[in-house]
């Protein structure tokens, strides 16, 4: 259905990899390179050059690297520059500026941007419409839901930009904004719809507009079970490296 | 302009109706049904297939089936296993995922991302950048604004997939979102920007983050008029099946 | 690579300009006008067709007009009717509907949602994900940020239609809505996350849900330098009338 070798413009400059599937409709730009076994599926723009190379003859379009084994869906938009790990995804829609440096297995869901200038850790999900600004710096394992906004600007417009930062494993729910230069610890729980302000110390629960921290996440106590969900990778393990096995032993393994 | 038969792909395993057009640049994959004087315009996808596709070689589309007089506007993704009642109409860039179901005259929005595995009743209005999460339920004659997302997870990430349930002729504003599993009742009115955590009975006004109940919804008095707007169908009748009549005769021949 | 006069449709009605670029996969519908030296880029529809274009066979579309000197990123959609100034330049997939005109050098950012029936001024500068509901009237200089919705129905669903006003040099931060029929004033802040419902005046910091006025945006000081970045104009030039020369140098000369 998909794999019908119509519409597609691949450059001669482009280097492409074993066993790699190109969908209908599908440019490949400029010095753009797929590692093997990657599916890049149909209406989708990958090596988008940057706006000088609308004004300028000599234009020479940045380096851009798939990794191997990776699934990039309909109408995914990657700028030159980018460079994903391995088993990377994407939703359809995605937009992902220049010089986004993604690690491995990482994830971007349906319509989200990603502005350029960022970098991701491993094992990163990025759900539906998710906005990262510029000069954003996420860890490993962070997800980030639906709807949520991180910026740059502290005193809009200027020129100054510096982006949030996001420790392992922290999670942003649904609807929250993190503000310019906010640094969130580690195995924090964001909760949906705040406007996170200030600093997170690791492990802490904030809600609100102005986010305010309410209580270790290791104290949010389900009714049902009378235990916490967190610190998550105790109970959570789909999709994970220690996926099958404990998250203990895992966690040992890596030291 | 948009029917030049340029570029289409329709799969030998779709069955087109009677009097319909599809626009350039269109696919229709397998196991599609569009009905009689349906109209899919430039740039669409129908029948998307699942994650499964690019896998398994023996991989078979689930069946997809667009009713009658619908208008799919342009680059909208619409997944395998859907189901659209007639007169069904979206705007541009609406992303439709695995089966979800949509009875008559339903419209959504452009760019709104419908998650799959949701059941809409008649005649609900999905304007622009709506987000349905999995599982969510909706009655008939629902109106959700821009930018309202419905959320499926209390405690992310897990494996819990809770959705809310919207009762008849319930509005959600713009910029609120529903939380996991909460039932709002009929006749609702969610004031723009609320957060809603707790379920929330007929004919309830409620607003804010966390919102909470504020009145009656007969009870909104307009300055100028001195009446409530609401219950709603009392006053707006457009493309609802009481237009030209009193919406009181119309349910009187409902029963 | 986006140059190949691959895939292209344009309508014999529709006039092109002087050393103008079209993408491969665009289509420019009737009674378009691409002024001179304008990029459209690939996968962009131009001159979108009204509703009643697909059930009248004597419809005849809107002119629409794309000024001078203009870059159209991709996959935007712009419907017939509208009115560009020159400069003007979209992110990718904006969709910008019926009967929206806009000054010159404008931007509208990537994924914006322009509903039609809008006007802007010259020098506004929309950011990606901004939705803007019918009948908003915006001023010169104005900045509006990712996630902002301006809505236009006080009581929903209605068939009022009052749209907000914005005053010159506004700026309108992350993730804020304003509500119909609001007027802001010149120079105002609407801080990141408010739901704006009453009239601000000009020169005022507002901020919250429901958002309050905090204070004159000369007297928000910045902790490093001592001194408000706010009226911004004597802060920021970039891609500003006044780039390179004192602002009120500039102001001066206006008169």
């Amino acid at each position: 259905m998909k794999f019908n070798k119509r519409n597609i413009y691949i450059s001669p400059k482009a280097k492409i990899g074993e066993n790699v599937k190109i969908g209908d409709n599908t440019s490949i730009y400029d010095n753009v390179v797929i590692s093997d076994n990657t599916i890049i599926t149909n209406d989708c723009v990958i090596g988008e050059p940057l706006q000088d190379y609308y004004f300028n003859n000599n234009y020479n379009n940045p380096e851009t690297i798939i990794g191997a084994n990776s699934l990039i869906r309909s109408h995914t938009i990657i700028y030159c520059g980018c460079k994903f790990g391995e088993n990377f995804s994407t939703g359809h829609r995605v937009t992902i500026r220049e010089y986004s440096i993604f690690g491995n297995h990482c994830r971007v869901g349906t319509i989200s941007d990603i502005q350029g200038y960022v970098t991701f850790g491993n094992h990163c999900w990025l759900h539906s419409n998710v906005h990262i600004g510029q000069k954003s710096t996420i860890g490993n394992f962070v997800f980030i839901y639906p709807y949520v906004v991180f910026t740059n600007d502290p005193t809009p417009p200027s020129e100054i930009c510096i982006g949030p930062t996001i420790g392992d494993y922290s999670q942003i729910a649904v609807f929250s904004v993190i503000l310019p230069g906010v640094k969130i610890g580690k195995h924090c729980l964001v909760g949906a719809g705040s406007i996170v302000g200030k600093d997170v110390d690791d492990y802490q629960l904030v809600l609100g507009n102005p986010a305010k921290p309410l209580k270790n996440v290791k104290d949010i106590i389900d009714r049902k079970t009378g235990k916490s969900h967190y610190p998550w990778p105790y109970n959570f393990d789909r999709g994970m490296p220690w996926q099958g096995m404990n998250y203990e032993e895992w966690l040992r393994k890596q030291e």
